[in-house]
């Protein structure tokens, strides 16, 4: 692998929001990389026609010759493409990932033959909606990219990789796997497995008439619950030892709340604790 | 009371975010109309600095003369209130509330003379911050405003505040004081309660360095967690009956996802159910 320069063919796993987005603010930036797309043939069709992509696949074999790796699938399917990586990509190559839990993904990785170097990647960006025509060429812009990097990680690999991200427009932050999927089971993944069974229990309850009913307060609450299942069971799957215990504190929470209230007992401390908090939220 | 016409003398008791949206709606609707707000002095004096209200005063016997009077602070204020207006109003007058709780309310207001004539109200608008300050004349444009009369509501009275609410941009929808707080329950309150739940949880567990690690799914979650305590302590204290069973079944539908993810079942389901009613929240 060159240590330095810009990429010459990327391959992107996975051309849905992310993937998609990605490969849009390459063109945009590097408009002399090859950008190689990986999906099911109908999705690399379009991205080929938007531009996203100069060529398309339904076979990782066409990740031959790239320099940078990008695995932009659900999560199960990066592992199962790391499995076979070294078979159908000699390298030299630099493989990221962009993968919502960091653990799984970056032990994964460390049967991957010596000519590639995984760094793992999730940058905080998305949309409720996912998918190749959800994808934005801005997506990423002012965003940070958390990046998990091991001991073993070449430093030149790292700035290279963190160059090229930052001349996308994120703001590339290294961040320890273990913390970062700490903090991701409560600022993430909690927030959508709540905001799920909430818009669950309210529509089953009230319905669609009293859907109606609604203001921005409800549709705020539950604007991620119209994310697609696909990924999160791979999400939850693979972060369930800090997922598990993230609902467990917030089941107490609800429940000290609803003991308060039966006991007509002040709620305020937990409002202004929360108010606090939501302050700093920015 | 005139059974028809614009209202010429409208009392606001509390100038907050809602009193003070609507003083301005009405100023700008009606102008000849006098907008008399009770309020503390130094919110009044803010208030008529504005224009949003032609007089202020901190004393209920300012509302003498009035023909519309318009109850906007916290619901228990409301209720006593309620209790003193019929000593200091002679009417004819026609009452309502703006407050998120309706049953409370209305039943208060069997005790007020025959001069008075109340009906209960809602608007479905708001804001996560609260007070004078965050106030807009367009804050009810194409909002529901809910309205609760009862059996023994005269109908021209129903009409007269439906037109007048019209006029200000609103759109007047009748609905039962039961099934109001039922639907809200759901709606409105177990949302707010989630958010400020979960918003507490994320905080205390990973501080302000985790929240710089977060995307716009927990901002979006937790918006409404920024609302006052003091508002929200008498909204669930007046519908204690239906959120705690709301706040159950919330409990219930976690503590599920919890067996599931934790047995390594399919969480799809649910994220599908959620997903189908979160399509048809608009």
């Amino acid at each position: 692998m060159t240590t330095d320069g810009d990429f010459r063919r990327i391959g992107i796993v996975g051309v849905g929001l992310v993937g998609g987005s990605l490969a849009f603010a390459i063109r945009r930036v590097f408009p002399d990389a090859a950008v190689v797309g990986i999906d099911r043939a109908e999705v690399t069709l379009v991205a080929r026609q938007s531009g996203a992509l100069t060529s398309g696949s339904a076979e990782l074999a066409a990740l031959a010759g790239c320099d940078l790796i990008v695995l932009a699938a659900p999560i199960r399917q990066n592992l199962a493409v790391l499995a076979r990586l070294g078979a159908v990509v000699s390298g030299p190559a630099l493989v990221t990932d962009v993968g919502s839990t960091k653990r799984t993904t970056v032990e994964a990785a460390r049967a991957l033959p010596p000519s590639l170097t995984f760094i793992g990647g999730h940058p905080l960006a998305g949309s409720a909606r996912g998918g190749l025509e959800a994808a934005r060429v801005d997506l990423f812009e002012r965003r940070p990219w958390l990046l998990t990097p091991g001991p073993g990680t070449p430093p030149d690999a790292q700035l290279r990789l963190s160059t090229f991200l930052a001349a996308l427009g994120a703001s590339p932050i290294v961040v320890d796997p273990m913390v970062h999927d700490h903090v991701m089971a409560y600022t993430s993944h909690l927030p959508q497995l709540t905001a799920t069974a909430l818009m669950h229990v309210v529509g089953e309850t009230v319905g669609e008439a009293g859907l109606r009913l609604s203001g921005s307060g409800l549709a705020d609450t539950t604007r991620v619950a119209a994310s697609p299942a696909s990924i999160w069971t791979d999400i939850c799957a693979s972060n369930a030892d800090e997922v598990l215990p993230a609902l467990d504190l917030l089941i107490a929470t609800l429940q000290t709340l609803r003991g308060r209230l039966a006991a007509d007992d002040s709620i305020v401390p937990l409002f202004e604790s929360a108010q606090r908090w939501r302050a700093r939220l920015k």
